[in-house]
């Protein structure tokens, strides 16, 4: 019964993973966002950016896109970023970006998020 | 409900994603497609091929996999091009190789697809 | 009535795909692997490692990765080799690693698992 359980729609939920340590890959994925909220309206969609691996850099507080970041989060849009990669690199949460979430382990992250009937976008 | 909505088994249904400006990644998906289709019986499967990002040039009129494409939509493939990076990159659909479709945002068609039960493919 | 189906939470179960030739994608997927075990015990989660494509050469017997693809393989990680692949490849059971599972196509495996409700993520 799990697909019942999960309770509502997907239609309007995505999780975005972001592991590769590629700026355009981070303006893909914040472009996808931004398109997503405006055909969908931002008030009705919940989206999550999920990173971990080697593009964890992108979120410190010296990121080459920090202002877009920003923009994303001001528009509704979850960035978190994985704790597991964090100790790998020695990064404290005074590193990051302000704003951003956090999850113990990112791929976790994204099998709860499907679970939950997100889609799944890999930019 | 949202499962059940879906209706029917989502076994035979993919989409791909393509977004990367890469010639091998668009013959991966072509590969890809193909053995589906040689696999579970071309009549039985619904596949499509969903381009945004830096891979929609390899849509364009003078596409280096103009003749590929060609033979997988001959062959039942869909295969749909995003609006948004057309604007974005000034191209209309007169400069696009015939046959193919248009969604408005490739994003939103890869969560409605998903949503749908399709199996998301990322090569 | 697919998702019914289905049988059962999702929670647990993940299919990882892995078709790049790069051995870093490869130490991200097994370090991935690791950290979804550890964070939720290695008895109580499924992980597949399907392989494919441009990657099929880290399964071969004088692989770069073969120490760690061992020690996943030990861990109760199942990984696949697609033979659709390997047949392009000129390369037999004989060539490959052991311990490791093969199927006929490695998209094919990817779709059914997304359907027996198996997260997917392309590290």
């Amino acid at each position: 019964m799990a697909a019942i359980a999960q309770g509502q729609p997907a239609k309007n939920r995505a999780v975005f993973q972001v592991s590769d340590a590629d700026p355009q890959k981070w303006n893909l994925t914040l472009n996808n966002a931004k398109n997503v909220q405006d055909d969908l309206g931002s008030e009705s969609v919940d989206l999550e950016i999920v990173v971990y691996g080697p593009a964890i850099g992108m979120l410190k507080g010296d990121s080459p896109v920090a202002k877009r970041i920003a923009d994303a989060l001001k528009s509704g849009v979850k960035v978190v970023a994985c704790e597991n990669t964090m100790k790998a690199q020695k990064l404290v949460h005074a590193d990051m970006l302000p704003g951003i979430g956090y999850v113990p382990a990112g791929v976790v992250e994204l099998m709860k998020k499907q679970h939950e009937g997100y889609a799944y976008i890999r930019p």
